[in-house]
């Protein structure tokens, strides 16, 4: 049990390498002193030579992890590799991939550490023993734990085309960045602010082999201004929605500028717009 | 034999370690999220402390290897630390470099990897055997071959001081950016594209013991407005002399903007000029 | 001894690796192709996630290391680890920290190796043999001086927040950057770019644990623009009290542009502001 950021204090290098950690040593995570956002320069940027496997195979918060046999209400969201091995979700049929492994990993957005049943559910699952599986968590509110979220700028681009009906495979390569959103207390709020970091300031560049019309309609549907929530922060429209997560429309989980470049073809089509304006009344 | 693009995808990440490769180990090369040019935001990045023997030594595609003996057409010039054991070219001379190696490796921009007979010429000027010798081929229209192709934005420049008649000795330090090219499927526009990554995004610091008069005068000869080809995209020009490279004006290998600090008079001097509108029309 | 740039040329990577020794290896120190201003592009950041102990007990140059016995004249302020294992200076009880070694390094902004007075001082300080000892100098006139000391854009701010009272215990995680400052022959002019690029192109993000009284506070007090001094290269200003330092006010020793994060109230605070027609006066 690695605790990143909850009874520690945690930093952004941690964030930094728990987002590497995320991708499965498949990408690379800097921090930079400009990104798409003038008014919020320190930036995240995630660059992957195999996207897919990087952001959905590994880094993408697809294992629900709940204690249903205990009583501690725990639940966190599965990431890393870990989820590779234990192949338990649907989307390792699309993919086509399963890991084997003497030792994984798994890293939780989550303030506190996972209880027995929940590592007895993670163990049984990938064929480990609880020995051989090291959980690292941290929750959004904190240095590391706001980091590894943005960090995801590229992550939800694949899982937006994934979720759009692109074809994964013709996805090559592809660079995000977004600004550092700075750590708020309250989780609703900062959770808010990690959103809105790839929402409305996030930048990801895809380079994939399609043909124009595919290409076109990629970088068109890719980008959150395809939501009908786009247009105000994070935090207001789950509050809208009286924190019904899955009342708001999922085309917003997604960068603000997609650039979507065809190797077959040559062409280059760029969808939404960054709006530093609603990352100001986010972070402010 | 490393194929970097042609039977493989390969990526960007695969050219960034060729341009790596390119510099002997002696530079770094970096994708970073802002550049030059705006709409073009991921950039190259290099840098290296010894630009001379980096750049001109090793990077710059000077050796040419055609398949003299064979019939398969093979042409490429050779990149890389290799060229610096075999010192078959004239500018070994000027340079006062070479070195001894057990093994060596050559880049090639190439979509295939060298025939039989460029392999025992190498090896011949190498006098090493062919076993010790690593050829990594990848073309224009690869992410990992534009990528470094663009990665010479500095070699470039220090090539055109070599061409001006700049003492080579007084170059210090260099850095250098452009934007990541778009690939294209078409040799010629995946090549003229790498060449407005730098001829019209690119720009390049270098420091240089020097006297203000000298320092100037490179600044102002460096940049490729001096050329009278300058203004069109590289295709452009390419086809208009139908196809002979030779007949270009070769002053126009150059990045768009030059910034010249003289360490010895600690005075800077700049030339040249960025034009994103050319490289929106190269790239688009 | 390691002499990075007074018989030896050295270099910008020098620079940088000063920089991070300089740090005790608590933080990195990148040089990039953007920054804070935008006329002199290449840039120097430096992230460390324990941003007290590595500029304040490693980075700052705080020990004062003049040849008493000897007649060399010879005079430098030492940085870097071997600070926290001498902890000689008042500040280490503040801190409340001090290093055992077996071996240190100092790092000296010196034309000059120190002589065996100086060497005898610091292995008497630190109880370590004069072997076990590295001294590495470079003068503020060399690439590598320039560097390393435009990397302490970040330093000069923990001081400054040190010297305006904040409680440095809050101080969680801090990114800096600043334009590269371009080498000048003479020593004033060279120092006078060196403090420039902090004091009006330096930038810098501090995470404390404060409320936002006193966060908002510390954004106003941080950057340069509190000092009376401000506003004219710092060259003129060292002129005009003729070139007596401690006639400067302190408060200008900081950076151009504060950004302070409350991570107790997710509240950001800003103070300061970029100057960089005053950077384009001191670098040309």
């Amino acid at each position: 049990m690695i605790d990143a950021g909850s009874q520690v204090r945690g930093s952004i290098e941690a964030g930094r390498r728990l987002a590497e950690i995320c991708l499965g040593g498949l990408g690379t995570v800097s921090i930079v002193p400009t990104g798409p956002v003038a008014s919020w320069p320190y930036s995240v940027v995630v660059h992957t030579s195999d996207p897919v496997l990087a952001c959905l195979g590994s880094q993408y918060a697809g294992w629900s992890l709940a204690d249903e046999t205990g009583d501690s209400g725990f639940f966190a969201l599965g990431s890393g590799p870990g989820r590779a091995v234990a192949v338990v979700e649907e989307l390792y049929k699309e993919l086509g991939y399963h890991d084997s492994a003497d030792k994984t990993v798994l890293v939780l957005e989550s303030a506190s550490a996972p209880p027995a049943s929940v590592v007895a559910k993670v163990a049984e699952a990938t064929k480990l023993r609880p020995e051989d599986l090291t959980f690292i968590y941290a929750p959004t509110q904190s240095l590391a734990g706001s980091t590894q979220v943005v960090a995801r700028v590229l992550e939800v681009a694949l899982h937006k085309a994934h979720t759009v009906g692109f074809d994964l495979h013709a996805i090559l390569d592809g660079i995000g960045s977004a600004p550092l959103s700075p750590p708020h207390p309250d989780f609703i709020k900062a959770m808010g602010r990690t959103n809105d970091a790839i929402i409305y300031g996030g930048r990801v560049q895809l380079f994939v082999d399609a043909d124009d019309a595919d290409a076109k309609q990629l970088a068109e549907q890719l980008p959150s201004t395809s939501s009908s929530d786009h247009g105000s922060p994070f935090a207001e429209i789950f509050s809208k929605v009286n924190g019904d997560f899955y009342k708001i429309d999922g085309a917003l989980f997604s960068p603000a500028e997609a650039i979507v470049t065809s190797v077959r073809t040559g062409s280059t089509f760029r969808g939404g717009r960054l709006e530093p304006s609603l990352v100001d009344a986010s972070f402010s």
